[in-house]
């Protein structure tokens, strides 16, 4: 059996000069230190992982590994802020190294793409449960709130929506999927990809943002109440993932308006900046298209192609609903 | 039944004017920021507690509140940092209103007593797990780290030890104790005192320190393995909590030397700053003993009121040894 301490060096601990010039001290004291760049702010978001919940039983360690970060880095790229480091508090039944090799490689090789070092956290016995806090760096006034989306700006999404939910709607035995279409999909689910590099790019240009894991309309709704802002959605012009782009036209506009898992980023900006916006997802190499617009008046509306009113009921992931 | 948005609102939220000058933005967005002092550090650190294991099933709200701040806040006082923030991710079975209020009350009132936000974190369904990720702020060059103990230091112990193990044994029945005595000693392990003031007090005096959370052996040993040095403790000279110093020699040495749940600081300084070491535990307000030196050979020596060495085996907790 391995011991607390042997787990923490053998699959958590790199070469101290994989740190980022960020960290002046990593693993293996009461506190990492950190040195943030002289007049940046801090961004920090924490996400915990529960098996069973975020999860199913038995889910591959591997994407895991990838996963629980990617969520907090998504959370770092809808602040605009560029990832330093991350702390990771993992709780396991048992220290087992064919579930703790896979699950360091894919949280690791994930940490390395975006030069985000793991500089502390602990381990413990117990359910399965990952919990992760990550740091990031934004310039203080360029940060993509929640709160800062105005009337008039373009609503924009990144990428493709409904995939993650697509998949999870196949695995649950909602719908009937071929097994080529449901591992296509799963893989959006497992492995989402954050756009960390277009949420830097979008600092300064875009006004709000917030990224999409609970469902677009849920996680739009933050936005408009935070900024008492109104929004229209063309809900046809929402960018479905290629499997759900196959299905009825009733799960696409469900699926893309309220899947969750999506890990792509909603934001706003202002009409003038579509060029920018447009150069911005260029330079990160993410597709991004204009789906609506903030109004003044308070609500959500759902238009059709011909701005016709939709009469859908999009319903938002909550946490402690009844599953 | 609360939803996950009511359940943070009404427990979790604070009036943005507590938050303090250095949380630029808390609650409620992707990210909560924070602008650090120019030319401080950032000291991180992160505890997951897990029912059944840190504390027991059922273990009452409110303390548990308390201690998995402390816990925390312990580990920025064994840096000698400042605290500022803190993340809260939790897992509950249920967002029970009976549970919830004296948690939260317990929690914030400690985070107040030391000017720390709760600036963000996580809540889901699942079994019972809170991780909380803190984070304070030290002058680089100044913070408490274990691999600064030098030969010659001194070695120190702030109030005293083993009321907590004591406690744990009268739970566990290991020994008997009568109600008084366990509820005094409990006192300890679920409401443990974190050396806030001390830590940051002796920030420029002491060299090293760790918090006394696995007990004393294996904690200082964490010292020596990182400092490169060795070490002569003198185990009579422990100050035992009021409830052990009542129990036998043998138990009193046994718990004072590897009893958990202490969250003292063990901490070295230089033989030439003991004046200094006693004018910050003052300013502090706790008392230090000193118990020992660092010595250039490795090893821990453990030696008896005369100097003589003491054949005792010290134990370490290890989170993934068997119960």
């Amino acid at each position: 059996m391995l011991s607390e301490f042997d787990l923490i060096s053998r699959y958590f601990t790199r070469p101290s000069h994989n740190l980022g010039s960020a960290v002046a001290l990593g693993i293996g004291d009461d506190c990492a230190l950190i040195t943030p760049s002289p007049g940046m702010q801090l961004a920090i978001s924490s996400d915990m992982l529960v098996e069973g919940r975020h999860f199913f039983a038995g889910a591959d360690a591997g994407r895991l590994g990838h996963k629980c970060l990617a969520v907090n880095l998504s959370d770092l790229a809808a602040m605009g802020a560029r990832p330093l480091a991350f702390t990771l508090a993992l709780s396991l039944p048992s220290a087992d190294p064919a579930w703790l090799a896979p699950f360091s490689s894919g949280l690791l090789a994930l940490a390395d793409q975006h030069h985000c070092a793991l500089i502390g956290g602990d381990t413990t016995k117990g359910p399965l449960n990952i919990c992760i806090t990550v740091f990031g760096e934004a310039l203080p006034g360029l940060t993509l709130r929640r709160d800062a989306a105005l009337p008039g700006d373009d609503i924009w999404i990144s990428g493709t929506l409904g995939d993650a939910r697509l998949a999870l709607a196949g695995y649950r035995n909602e719908i009937v999927l071929d097994d080529a279409t449901l591992d296509k999909a799963g893989e959006r689910m497992h492995r989402p990809t954050p756009r960390v590099e277009l949420g830097t790019a979008l600092s300064g240009i875009a006004h709000a943002a917030i990224d999409i894991s609970d469902g677009l309309a849920g996680d739009l709704g933050h936005i408009l109440s935070r900024s008492g802002t109104g929004a229209s959605l063309m809900v046809d012009a929402l960018p479905a993932g290629p499997m759900l782009s196959l299905q009825p036209d009733a799960l696409r506009r469900r699926f893309t308006l309220s899947g969750g898992d999506d890990y792509e980023l909603c934001f706003t900006a202002p009409a003038d900046h579509r060029d920018a916006v447009l150069t911005a997802a260029q330079r990160a190499n993410v597709p991004v298209t204009r789906v609506g617009s903030i109004d003044a008046d308070a609500g959500l509306r759902l238009l059709d192609a011909n701005g016709a009113p939709l009469a859908l009921q999009p319903a938002s992931f909550d946490h402690f609903a009844t599953p």
